[in-house]
This record gives structure tokens, sequence and C-alpha cells, in this order.
């Protein structure tokens, strides 16, 4: 191949020139930082006989691949291209920067941080750590991120780091958590420390964390239209109170409207239904008209404005979720035209060669192997030239996750096996894929449900219990075998199947030694019930659709832990060993922190309300606790004054903005999946398309050769195998060329991209 | 203007001629049912110069007119012309059965057959009757409703009579009512008497009950797929039932899971959140992991599955909207191509002359005056000619609404008057119309408020609240006579103020004769304070669509309060007198039906659980009743037999459908407006825009004179004194032409139809 003293059309991180980018211009996001061209007319560029200058050269190509690596990775991390390195030096901060072990030593930081909680006072019983202990670890942790700030601030540079908000934001709270930790130790006691509160953020900063703060960032966008019509919402609720004041204060029976106070108080917990129907009771039984007032009230606030709520953030949502999809799209291909412009030679500066393109990978997916490399170069270049058009190198996205393999010539993994052996097992995967198997397994199932409920009822269990795990037992080696372990183990159903029935057997084996502790997977049998509903169309979509979902949901959850983390802290820090049994006998609560030993006959029983369960004493115990936000209220209230109520209402209007955000959140990925299967009904019933993106790329013999030839030539010393492997392969089957097919699954990408297609066109062709 | 000699295109109701409509295609909805041009030529028509044929002509007119004006009616009311009347007989019938004295009737029959419930036993304690005396109502009402019955037999004909499913099944469960009814005046007892819960079906089916129709109609489209995703989690909360069971059953602390039955009850009352975390405090007491079971089972059945409930029924409610929009449209303009083509003569076969057109609004709209008929055909009449295209045809129903006046020449009310009233007018109109004036009312509103607050924790009001209230009556005679009664009632928001206003002075007249029974009038004032959101555009835009969304959710209420009676009827025959103060000392709910006098000191005190209240002694208690449905079920189910939950059950069901169809709707509405607003964002700003549709035609003097002429000749005797009075203004003032002006507020068809305008387009292009 040729190219060999190919000269970079640009150069890059040389002694006086700063990077790709202008040192001034922050923002270029927008595709323009790729016009500094006349620089290269100042760079001298060796000639082609030096020696020196040859490895000069290829120094420069080394550098230039890495750069665009980078663009690459920020393209794919949606970094903007403002925090790009831009010297050497800044560039080995930013390698050590971005790589998984900094990473994780970033989110062991965080955590270690944030489960300090459980160990200072007023700690978890059992994890209670001396003053000294947990400060010393606590300032070592400290340490860790101001270790970790200023590796940021070589990379970023100091006049970008002071302009990144969330940096500054960290080292504030740092240089506060710092003091503070140097007080603790210097009293030996811990003081009042709201500030803990804030620890969350170490944690969300960190790049693992990533989804987390995409989230805070909804969060805060869909906040000032929330915000408005939370206004709304107060608005109306403080009329209902004074009108509720005016009407039922009258009532001496009545303890909910008595004073202006208690009236907001009730009616705000009404919104949650939570004291529903009781504080109606008492007006209903002075006057049946007075429910008048708390339907109307009801009606307006829960039904109406409640779902106002919902619309302005599913709007919201709506709108933003496609925007930021487009602009990720026009970021990644920015990235890649910044990319492609490094890659390209001053001879040929519309091409990217193979050398050149097997050099970005070795920096990008330093992981892949020298075949892979290849293959993805050949699945982009559809063209069939020897060069990738800028055109052809906008799909690299789509292309790097693709696992390859060979096509294989035959059909079933058992083709290469004895005759004898391949019919048996062609039987076998003739009755596995057969409707007739799949209906009797679904009748077994239904059956074995039916047999649950009953034996449930009647408690007596074992003899169905094993045959009907043998059962599935045989259905899954039947499947494994007829199928081979590859095929059945990518389909999740499969795995679903696999491992309840592996369940399945561990609880026999625990029933049958009689282990307690192992009895809930016992427990878990019913589950195998949820096949049932791999019958509808329907069904599959939604179970699919809650796979999906999981990881974004996962995020949220960890978004609200963070949350309730934060309250939690600052309600231990104000409300600790406030509840206790018996505590609360003067508020209205005082059934439900009751604890007495009541005689009835001759036999003693500890009578309980059970809610001085729910305190503040610890961090576990306040996690629990913020569930039953209200009664808890109270409780507290009566025990200490009334300004702790605006604590729990606080938090009962951020965790109602979490949750509106989740619910918009479900409801706009499952309308969306709903209108994608009716755009592309044939698709998604289509098996083929749910094995995901698939593609294909043909090597020829020649090629092969060529290409190891030309491996071995420029990157002596790195392991070919893989590549040598193929050429061997092709020569023994005397093929003269082999197909390979590239598998990834489809993600939520994919999907938009399908769904948007059109705008996306419009999109690209503005730029 | 000529014509007087025209012959109908297509003569309707003739002898031997069955309508426009063949006798044998009932669903020619579509288009193709103007079709039998044919029949003409077999019509003898009568030669201009005979005197008899002459009126002949004229009542063949007549007839078409009345068609034409019932197609319309058809198309206005979504009509399907397979029950439109074919012959003079059924003609007659139509007519009888299509006006307000009977549609009145139909609605009071039903109303009286529900409100019989209030009577019967057992009875409203203050409204009982004799057994003879409400069975002989009831046997009235369903007389009547067979009369209804029989001229809708002889309006529809029995062959389409017998296909109409609603009717049939109302005539089935007439048939069953009339049977019991008399059974009753009988045996002089009433019996089980479960089907009155079909009662509601009488008030369902009356023509003003249509949009109650509607909702049912799509309650039942979205049933099937709301029907999968229950049985998603009816199956879910199974499994977590026996899980549960297995789990917590040996606890006997325990209540809620020690068996399957109350295991299932209590997970499904825990979807409601109404007994958590009762529910779950036993469990956490003994081990504090199992908060993990209930988090994990509230994540899937509460945030996940109830979501996708909504999301699958918001989905279908968004596709159906747009489809019965576009459904709706093609109809109506099919009904507009039926008309058009009756009014067209023999002779100019593609033109509607004003005769006709005047003709047809006689029918159509009996009330309208002779101006206004001709204005209407001005409007519509865009090319100048003097016929009606089919295509200006087809906006007479945008057309139809409008309310004409004449263009006033001058800009103000008061401009006729002396030139000192004129000029103190002037001054009031400048000062009310100006941005001070209106922040200085904020600001008294907002002082208001919080003056509100301060004097209800103070409890002294008069001297502000007079002094206030003075303020107010100042500004709304301001007002009033600065912009004149006609421009300040047009308004809304003025309308809101001022019955506020009168409201707040009827109050403190209420309040300085101490007349008790009008207290609630003076609670009202803080509503006042509503007005302080007319400062932010998002908030008018939400209490605009509120004020719109208005009507649907009312019948949306009267859907659920349909549901409601229904389950309130079940509920009484089979439970009344089941529930009383003390009845349920050995449920779990004991502590909420206990009445006992405690005795604290010296004073009695009488400790009320009120939930005794909530029984189904009678219809009115039933229905305060449900709103209480899970401590009600415990009451109930240990009185009585546990296959009572089935009921209670049930019931939550359905509320749970109507009530996500209303979320839904709400949702659907807020979002379809928030997009309508930003797709026409200047248009919804613009304050012109706000009062609604507004159309415009100039009426020369020339042709005001003609078109006197013209009635005068053809409508001998009817009342022309509007076009008199036309010309007479014309006349006195000397304008050779007036303009009138025509309005009409807008309605969601009207945003609909900007909505979808390209689409629309598509629709009518293919048709």
């Amino acid at each position: 191949m040729s190219g060999d003293d190919d000269v970079p059309l640009i150069l890059t991180w040389d002694d006086g020139n700063s990077g790709l980018l202008g040192e001034d211009d922050p923002d270029q996001a927008d595709g323009n930082g790729v016009g500094n061209y006349d620089n290269i007319n100042n760079v001298s560029i060796p000639g082609p006989s030096d020696s020196r200058a040859q490895s000069s050269l290829r120094h420069s190509w080394e550098m230039n691949y890495q750069e665009a690596a980078i663009y690459l990775q920020e393209g794919e991390n949606n970094d903007k291209f403002y925090t790009h390195p831009r010297s050497a030096l800044a560039l080995s901060a930013y390698l050590f920067v971005h790589n998984h072990l900094f990473y994780l030593m970033e989110l062991l930081t965080g955590v270690l941080l944030m489960i300090l909680s459980l160990a200072e006072a007023p700690a978890v019983p059992s994890l209670r750590l001396d003053v000294y202990v947990h400060a010393t670890l606590e300032l070592f942790a400290l340490v860790m991120v101001a270790f970790e700030l200023c590796m940021k601030l070589r990379w970023l540079g100091f006049h970008t780091f002071i302009r990144h908000k969330r940096t500054m934001v960290k080292t504030c709270v740092l240089f506060i958590q710092f003091t503070e930790a140097i007080v603790v130790l210097v009293r030996q006691t811990s003081h009042l420390r709201v500030t803990r509160a804030l620890r969350p953020i170490f944690l969300v900063d960190c790049r693992y964390c990533g989804a987390v703060r995409r989230n805070l960032r909804q969060i805060f966008q869909s906040l000032p239209s929330f915000i408005d019509i939370l206004l709304l919402l107060l608005f109306f609720m403080i009329i209902f109170a004074i009108l509720g004041f005016c009407l039922f204060s009258t009532n001496p029976a009545d303890p909910y409207f008595n004073t202006l106070e208690n009236s907001i108080v009730s009616l705000f917990v009404l919104l949650t239904t939570a004291n529903f129907p009781d504080v109606m009771m008492p007006a209903y039984a002075r006057n049946r008209c007075s429910c008048v007032f708390f339907i109307v009230y009801l009606s307006i606030e829960l039904y109406f404005i409640m779902n106002l709520l919902l619309a302005v953030v599913f709007d919201t949502f709506n709108g933003v979720e496609k925007v930021k999809f487009k602009s990720l799209l026009l970021h990644k291909r920015s990235a890649m035209r910044h990319a492609f412009q490094l890659l390209v030679s001053r001879q040929r500066p519309d091409g990217v060669s193979l050398k050149q393109f097997d050099g970005l990978l070795r920096f990008y997916r330093p992981r892949m192997s020298a075949r892979d490399r290849f293959l993805t170069f050949k699945a982009l270049n559809q063209s069939g030239t020897t060069m990738l058009s800028l055109e052809d190198f906008y799909k690299i996205y789509e292309v790097m996750g693709l696992k390859w393999r060979a096509r294989r010539s035959g059909e079933y993994w058992f083709d290469d096996l004895p005759h004898t052996a391949f019919l048996i097992f062609k039987g076998i995967n003739l009755v596995v894929k057969s409707k007739a198997f799949q209906y009797v397994m679904y009748i077994v199932v239904a059956v074995n449900g039916v047999w649950i409920l009953v034996e449930t009822n009647m408690l007596n269990s074992k003899p169905v219990c094993v045959c009907v795990c043998v059962f599935y037992g045989v259905e899954v080696l039947l499947k494994i075998t007829g199928l081979g372990p590859v095929a059945y183990f990518s389909s999740g159903w499969n795995l679903f199947d696999f491992s309840v029935t592996v369940f399945a057997f561990l609880g026999l084996i625990a029933l049958a030694f009689d282990m307690e502790p192992f009895y809930f997977i016992v427990v878990l049998r019913p589950l195998q019930l949820l096949r049932l509903f791999k019958i509808k169309q329907r069904y599959r979509n939604v179970l699919d659709t809650m796979f999906e979902l999981f990881p974004r949901m996962a995020s949220l959850g960890l978004t609200l832990i963070i949350f309730y983390y934060s309250f939690a802290i600052v309600g231990m820090e104000f409300f600790a060993d406030v509840i206790y049994p018996n505590c609360c006998n003067t508020s209205t609560v005082a059934d439900s922190y009751r604890q007495v030993n009541v005689t009835i006959g001759n036999r003693t029983v500890l009578e309980e309300g059970y809610y001085y369960l729910n305190n503040f004493n610890n961090i576990l115990n306040s996690f629990g606790s913020l569930n039953v936000v209200f009664i808890l209220q109270e409780g507290v209230t009566s025990q200490t004054s009334h300004w702790s109520r605006l604590y729990f209402m606080t938090f009962y209007i951020v965790t109602m903005v979490v949750m509106t955000i989740i619910v918009a959140f479900i409801l706009d990925a499952f309308v969306f999946r709903m209108n994608y299967s009716r755009k592309n009904r044939e698709s998604l019933d289509d098996p083929e398309d749910e094995k995901g993106i698939v593609m294909e790329a043909e090597v020829l013999q020649d090629e092969a050769l060529q290409t190891l030839d030309l491996y071995r030539h420029t990157l002596a010393g790195t392991n070919l195998s893989s590549l040598q492997e193929m050429c061997v392969t092709m020569e023994r089957n005397r093929h003269s060329s082999l197909v390979f097919l590239g598998r990834r699954s489809r993600t939520k990408s994919d999907l938009s991209m399908k769904m948007y297609q059109e705008e996306i066109q419009v999109c690209y062709e503005m730029m």
C-alpha cells in the first residue's frame, strides 16, 4: 500500500502550535474549529529522504492519531471541545484523567465520603467509629478529591478551569468540607454539620455518574415551568385553607381546621390523599354538604393542577429530548470531522487510508484486534476504493460497537459432528423450534401457576415442585443442545428462563437441606409465569421496553437516592433522637407511636404503633423514615417546633419534582416506543430485526495478505495473530474470500435515528 | 333576482321516490349517496305557466330546503346518514323527534327514573314514598320511554331500528324494568332489584347526553389495551402476594399477609397507597430488609405499570382524537355536499342562489332574522357573484355561529353623547385602559391577599373588608362606564371580577345583618386573588385552557357519576344496613367504626370513628361511601362474606379506568394547547385573536333594497323588520354601504383545524 511518505495535513501539539483549536475561542463546537489551515504553511515539513525526518514524520502521525482518537472520545461522551487538550502538557494530564483507573478512584472517593455518614455520630450502632478515625478517613478522601482537581486544573488550564461552573462549585464545597473536617479533628467531636448534605456533589461529578448529571440537568431545565404551576397549586391550597378555616373552625371536634396553619397543613397532606378521608369525616359528620368542599378541592388540585404539572414536565421533556438528540448528533458529527481532518494527508486531503485509520483505532480502541480494525475499515468503506471519504467516516460510531465473527458456512453449531449425532441434534433443534413445544411449555407454566396458587393456599408443596423443576431443567437442556449455547444465551428471554430455573434448583437444594436463609429463592419460582406474557406481541413490546428503560430508571433512582441522602443528613442533624416509643402522646398521631403492654385475659400482648421505628437516629433509619413523611411530620412537629414542617414540605415537593420527572420519562419512553412500533410495524415484528444491527464485510484473500504485509511492515512488534489466523483459515478452507458479520444490539439512539430520519436530514443539510 | 322558475336538480320525498338515498345501502356516509341523478328524468316536471304547477314547484323546493337542513343538522351532530328519513312519514316522525321539547322530555324521563332511587326503599328518610306511588311514577316514566321508542321506530323504520345496537339494548332494558315495576306494584313491596343499576342507560341515550356517550365510547375503545396492561398488573400483584405470603406469614404480628387472600387484598390496597406504610410496619419491625419487598413492589406496580396504563390510554387517546376529528370533518363535508345538491337547480347545477340559501336557513336556523340570513350569504359569497359555489358552501358551519352587528363608525360607546360627557367618559376610558391602573389594581389585590391571611390569623375583619370591597366596586363601575357594558362583559375575566365583587357585596350585607347561612359568600372573597395570575402569559394560558376544558370535564364527571350510580345501587341492594356504629369490632378497622362515650376527668366526651357514616343505607350515603372504598371494604367484609371484596375491587378498577382516561384527557388537552401556542406564538399573544373569530360583510344600499324586495316577493307574511331596519339606517345616515361584523368565540375545533391544517388538506384531496 502506498502513503508511507504522506505528510499530515494538520500537525498537532508541535511546539509553537497550540493544538488544533485557537486558544481564544473556547466554544468552537459548531464546526468551524478546523479552519486553521494557514498554520500548515508555517510548519516546516521534513523532506522524505531524511531518516530522522522520517521518524519525526511518524511521530507527528502518531500525535495526530491520538488527537483524532481524543476527538472521537469527546464526541462520544458529549464533552465540549473547549476542554480539548491544547498542549503536550495538557495532553498528558488529559490522558491521566481519562482512564478507568482514575474514574474508579473518583467513584470510590465519592462513595467513601457518602458512606462515612454511616459511621459518624449519630451512627448506625454496629458501624460506629471513633471521631479521629472517621475524620482522618474524611480528610484522606478530601485530599484525594483535591488531587483530582489539581490534575483537572493541569488538563483544562487555569482559564477554562475557573469558567467551568461545576468544577468551581466542587472546589468551594471541597474547601468548606476540608475546614470542617479539620475542625472536627481538632475538637475531637462532631458539630452541627449540615454541609455534609453537600457530599453527593463529589459523587455526582465523577465520570461514571454522567447519567445522574444528565437527570439533574433535566430536572433543572423543567424547574421554571414546574415552579409556575406549583405556585398555582399553592395559591389554590391557601385559598382553600382560608375557606376551610372559615367554614370548619367553628366545629370543636375538627382538629384539622382549627387554626390557619393546621388548615394549610391538612390540605397539603390531602394532596397526597394520605389523610383522606379522615380529614373530611368530622366536617362531614356535622354537615353532609361539606363534602362538596373536599370534592372541589381534590378535583382542582389533585386531578387538574397535578396533571398540569405532569403535562408541563412531559412537554418540556418531549421537546428537550429531541433537541438534545439532534445537538448530540451534530456534536458527534463535528467531532468526526475534526478527527477526519487530522487523519488526511497533504497529498490526498479528502480520504483516509487504512494505515491512518488503523493508527486512529489503535488509540481509540486499544483492545481491538488487528483483524477487527481491518474489518471495521472494510465495513466503513462502502465505495470499495482504498480510501475512506468523509461520508464513509461519518458512520464510524455506528460500526464501533460491532462484534465481528466469520459467517458460518452451515446453519447449526453441530454441522461438523458425525452424521448420527447430527441427526439427533437436528431432531432436538426441530422439536425445540416447533410451535407445539412452545405451547406445551406455556401450558406447563400455566398449570404450574395455578398449582402454585392452590398449593400456597393448602401449604403442602414438595412433590409438584420437584417435578416441575425437573421439567424446566429438561427444557433448558434441550434448548441449549438444540440451539447451541451461543444462540441460546444471546436471547434475553432464554437468559431469564435459565437463571430462574437455576434458582429453582438452588431453592430445591435449600429446601432439601432446610437452609432457612435461602428460603427466598424458593419463592422466586412464580417468576417463571412471566414467560406466559411472551405469547402476545404487546407484552413482548412492554417487557422489552421495561428492560430498555432499566439503565435509565436506575440512574433516576440514584438521583432520587442522592436527594434522599441530603435530606436524611439534614434530618439527622436536626431531629436525631426526637422520636421514641410513646413520644408524641400530645399530638394527633399519638396512636402511631404508642408501645404499651396490654393484658387481655391472662396474656400480656405488646400493642405497638411501630412508627417510632421511623426516626432520624442514624442515616439508615432516616432513609426509611422519609417514606412515611406525613405521620413523621406530625410526630416531629409535636416534639420540636412548627418550623420543622418546612423541612418535610420541602422534602415532599422535591420528591414530587423527581417523581413527576420519572413519570414523564416513563410516559415519554412508552409513547415513543408505541409510535415507533406503529411506524415500523413490520420491522419490530420481524424476528431478524430483534437481533439488533448486523453489518457485513467481505474479505478477499489477496486483500488479507496485503493487509497482513502492511501491518507487518508498519507495526512491527504488535500482535497480529488475529489477522494471521484469518489468512490461515482462508488458506485451509480454500476460500478465495470470507464474509464476516458484525453484530450489536440496537440502542435507543438507533431507534431515534429511524424515528427522526427526515428532521435529522434537514439538520445535516443546514449544517 | 332571477330564478323564480328554477326547477330543483333533485326532487325529494315525492311519491314513489324514497328519499335521496337508496333504501338498501345504509352506510353511504362516504359521499356517493348523491349519485341517483337518473331519478330526475322519471319525475314529471311541471311547466312554468301552470299556476298549480307553480305551487307544486314551490312545494318541492320547500321539501328540498327541509331535507338540506336535515343534512346539515346530521353533519353537525355527527349522525350517520343511514338514519336519514326516507319518506314523508319518516320525515314527520323525524321532525317530531328532533326538537328541543322532545329532547327535554327524554332528559326529564331519564332524570326522573334515576332520582326515583332516592324514594325507593332503602330511601333517604325525608324523601320516602309509598311503594304504589313510586312504582306508579316509574311505570309512567317507562311508558314515556316506550312512547319515545315508538316514535324512533317510525322515524328509523323497523329494519334500521333493530340494527341500531344502542336502541336495542335500551328496548331490552325497558322490557325488564317494565316487568319488574309491575311485579313491584302487584306485590306492593320492592324485591332485590339490581337491575335498577341499568337505569342510567335511559339518561345516557338522550340527545343532550351526547358528550357522555362519546366518553363511554372512548372508554370502551381504550379498554382492550387497558385490560392487557391490567392483566400484567394483576399478574405481578399475585406473584408478589405469593412472595409476601411466603415471607411474612410466619410473623404472627402481621395481619396483612397471614393468608393468601389477605396478602392479595393488602397488595391491592397498597396500589392506592391507602394502607401504606401501615402494611409495611409489622414486617419492617421484624426485619429491616423487608422494606426491599415493598419498594420493589411499589416501583414495579405503582411507578411502572400504572404509568404504563396511563401511557397506553394516552396513546390511544392521542391517536383516536385526531382520527375522530378528521372523520368528523369528512362527515360534515359530505353532509354539506348532500345539502348543496338539494339546493341547486336544473338550470344552474353548480351554484346556490340567495333565494335557495335563504330557504335552507329558514329550516336550519328558524330563529335567524332575515337580515342575518342575508349577511350569512354575503359572508360565504367570497367571489362576489350572485351564486354560492360548492367551495363557498363548504364554509357554512364556520359562519353559522356568527353574531352579526353593524360596525360602529366611532370607537367608543359614548361617541354620540354631548361633548362634556364625552370628555369625561373618554378620560375614564383612558384611565381604565392604562397600565398604571392595572398595576394599581394588582397591588391592591396583592395587599388584600396578604391582609386576608393576616386577618384570618387574627380574627377581626370588618373595616378593611368594607374598604377593599368599595375599592373593587369603584373599579367595576369605572370599567363599565369607561369601556361600555357590552365590551366589558364580553371578556371572561371581567365577568369573573364582576361576579366576585357582587358576591363580596352580598357577603357584606349578609355580615351586616348577621345572616349565618350566607356566610359562605364572605369566604369566597379570596378568589379575587386569582386576578394576580393574569399577569403572566403562562397562567393566562393555563386558566384559559381550564375554562375551555370545563364542558368536557363536566361530561367526564357525569360519566363518573353514572358509574357511581350503578355501583351505589348494587351496593345498596346487597349491603344496606350492614354498617352501624360499633359494627365491626372484630375486624382490623374496628377503631374507625367506634362510637363510645369516654369520661375524661368529669367531662363526658363522645369519641367517634365517624366511618359508620359511610354506609349503604340510602343512595346519597352510598355515593359518599364509595369514596372511602377500602376502609369500607374491610368493614363490610367483616359483616358479610368475603365475596363482597369482589364488588369493591371491581368498583376500584372501574374508577381507575375512568380516572386514567380523565388524566389522559387533561394531559392531552394541555400538551395540545402547549404545542398550539408554540406553533402560533404570535397569534395567541395577540389580543385581537383572543376575541375569537371575526368576519366582515359589506352591504351596498342597492343590494339591500333589492334583497328586501325579493324577500317581500317570495316570503309574504314573514318578519322582515330586521332587513327594513337595516335599509332605514342606511337611508338615515346617508351611507351608500354598511359593514357588518360577525363574531363568535373560538372553539377547540378551530384550534384543531389550525393545528392539523396540512393533514386535513391531504385528507380533502384524497376524498
